[in-house]
């Protein structure tokens, strides 16, 4: 298999296992008569964080991007290879972004089954869709794109951080917990208005997957919504990839 | 002693100290008057992930399986020696299964003496049994066989993954960390549904000892439900194993 | 840019990225409607904890100060460089210090535009200000100063400790986590009385941002209070630095 | 300084450390009006293990025992150095006990300190010695006893473990994470019935402190208990110590 290959199926498996764990932690706190039923927002943000823990192991091979913002965070950091044999261009750009979105479209099936009888046993349609995809606490896109810009922001340049800090991304098993922690600590610091999205592939994959899937007694996808938890993180990562480039290799 | 009776005493001992620590947490947010009683499910998640933590630094000379899924899914990915100086063959295969049973039988045992006096004061049979085996929150084998397939896949599969990215796995003391993150997590992601055996010792050792020891006021010990979280983590494993021979190769 | 720059430029970018997120988790658990609302003291504790684990890897180049009391503990300690090329002396304290003021006061608008919507379904004041600085449950100056000396002591000492022990301070992503692990634990066990400023920048500058910020139904900013998490915090550091000389050489 | 002198100031500045925050996290869950108050056991678990952790990094120079239960159990498991040159004799176990009791004493009067208008808010003298002292949840002295070895067995056991894996033990600091992990362990998964005394520096030094202190409205300090949480951790260190001989070696 050629390098582009490798990276569609590192980064599809990568993004898979983050969605199903961290769609998964949302079922088990939100759905009826799960054993971790109003588990609290700390273990959601657990939960999260250590999906994101998981993901980064198994897709080692392409850098462990599972996310959108993040590609596009490098590409406008000014990387030319993301990893070693794959040059940053259009077409490795699209094949990041197409596995992150199969993945988590993949994942996000996968979580539905684990939890299927939950998902039957809910009466409340929004509560379903909460499994897939984020929604605001109080709607009002503009704040709310806002708050998914800054928290994306915040995800990307640390990343772009822990990088240049020596060499801890990936090469041991506990390389993937400064991401790990990270995620916990945006998710309990900045999730309180939006539920911290941060990642195109990880909202819409899953929302799609809500769309097709035959979920008893599911509503609407909030496809009104759908397109905040996309641009934002989108528009955070890239502004921090772009603020890395005069404020890191003068602070490194 | 030869390199089988080291296996042996390794996994039991190490079994033992998960389950007793494991069962432990359970029973200290369920049994009645625990000073933890109602501490929650992320309590129960970090208190099973550092049983792990505490079972893998002890079993160390045999790889610190403790896991009947985590042996046969080594199997299936077709690994030749489990640790230096043991094969992969029949006898080893199970010599590590039965210490692991044994194991999980006598860490159980170690539980109900710490909280002897908590299971006389509980009223409920279910509880009781509760804190030595899963069982599912909605009762369905099928399904809860799907979610205890699902959860043992993710395991099996990243700690394969574990071993593959470098060499963090039990050469030091942090070795330990990256699985126990992983079964936090999973537990947080996919324990609602049926509790997270995810190790068919896990479940059925405590189960033996359920129905064996003198247990005041105990109910029965749910054999009709036995069977799945024995099958479900077995074939997940096998799976995950399976699985990590066309995909990690290529990842890594 | 010569090296105080850098100091400066690195002290700011770090100091707004922990009152960022410091102050995030406070807005997510305390402000109306927030998806983590209630979501209880150890998710602060996590809060600020990680926070400071995220303003520590992008204040690599300055050693990740953050805070006037482990600048002037390090002076106390008898440090004569705080890294590479930069001297300990008065122009270069007040770099430090000034970078941490004005860091903290642009994380706390941050923070602000994060949680817009927040802040103005928030009916309380009071809990307002609590998002951007401490106030203590009991109020009696002399008994808030001690419990800020304490906890001040114990951050600054164990730091110092973290130094000595071997080099685990910012060289790679998991150097950030001892420091904080010990915030989260400082939090936890004595962040009680006061709320744990434990940082004059942390609690002046978001406090200042209180006052003059356009924040809907705001009340007084306290000043009052105010001197107590500047002085308590500056104390603590300077007698952990003090503390240290004797102790930490013959001990380490 | 000769060695012994190191050790003794280490072993009780680490002590101290070590109950001033452990103590800290309790008083914050239980005394009036804290900020913390009710924050649950996993809170308490959290606290004590960052406590172990911050106690260790300040006690390198003596290996950190900051136990008289460790201590023993070493002396069990026939070690004959407990750092480079301090041989185990009856001087230097004596030097380390007395050290630990009065490290925690210390502690534990700073404790009150930090918390000092909240034991004077506290209106249950039983919730005051709590944040001392342990004691149990069902009165019963033998099993109460159990209990505590059962917990202290897994505590030095594990230790001894720690060290046969590499060498991860205080050289940097991270070396710290591993025992304060294992100490968030074992608080949750046996604490439950008695509180985890699991040493008995932690528990007589504080007791003692609540019955010399001028504390408002205490009661009595529970001399009937006192003998279990010192008892019971010396006795499950020593089996710890003797079970690892032939254990350990074979394993290791």
């Amino acid at each position: 298999m050629d390098n582009l290959g490798v990276v569609f199926l590192s980064e599809l498996v990568g993004t898979a296992m983050l969605v199903l764990l961290g769609c998964g932690v949302v079922a088990n706190v939100a759905l009826a008569k799960n054993k971790g039923f109003g588990g609290g927002f700390l273990m959601v943000n657990f939960g999260w964080g250590l999906a994101v823990f998981a993901g980064v192991i198994v897709a080692y091979a392409s850098g462990a991007h599972l996310n959108p913002a993040v590609t596009l965070g490098l590409v406008a950091n000014g990387r030319t290879e993301f990893v070693p044999g794959v040059p940053v261009d259009a077409l490795s750009v699209l094949t990041y972004i197409a596995a992150q979105l199969l993945g988590a479209f993949l994942g996000a099936i996968a979580c539905w089954l684990a939890y299927k009888q939950h998902f039957d046993a809910e009466p409340e349609p929004a509560t379903k869709l909460g499994v897939f995809s984020t929604g605001p606490a109080i709607r009002s896109y503009g704040w709310n794109l806002v708050t998914e810009v800054i928290g994306t922001f915040v995800l990307v340049f640390v990343v772009i951080g822990f990088g240049r800090n020596g060499d801890a991304s990936g090469l041991a098993a506990l390389g993937a917990l400064p991401v790990a922690l990270l995620v916990v600590g945006i998710g309990a610091s900045l999730g309180g208005p939006t539920g911290y999205a941060i990642n195109p592939a990880r909202d819409l994959g899953p929302r799609i997957a809500h769309a097709v899937l035959p979920i008893a007694g599911k509503g609407g996808s909030d496809w009104a919504y759908s397109w905040v938890p996309v641009v934002g993180p989108i528009v955070g990562g890239l502004l921090a990839g772009w603020a890395a480039i005069p404020l890191l290799p003068l602070l490194g």
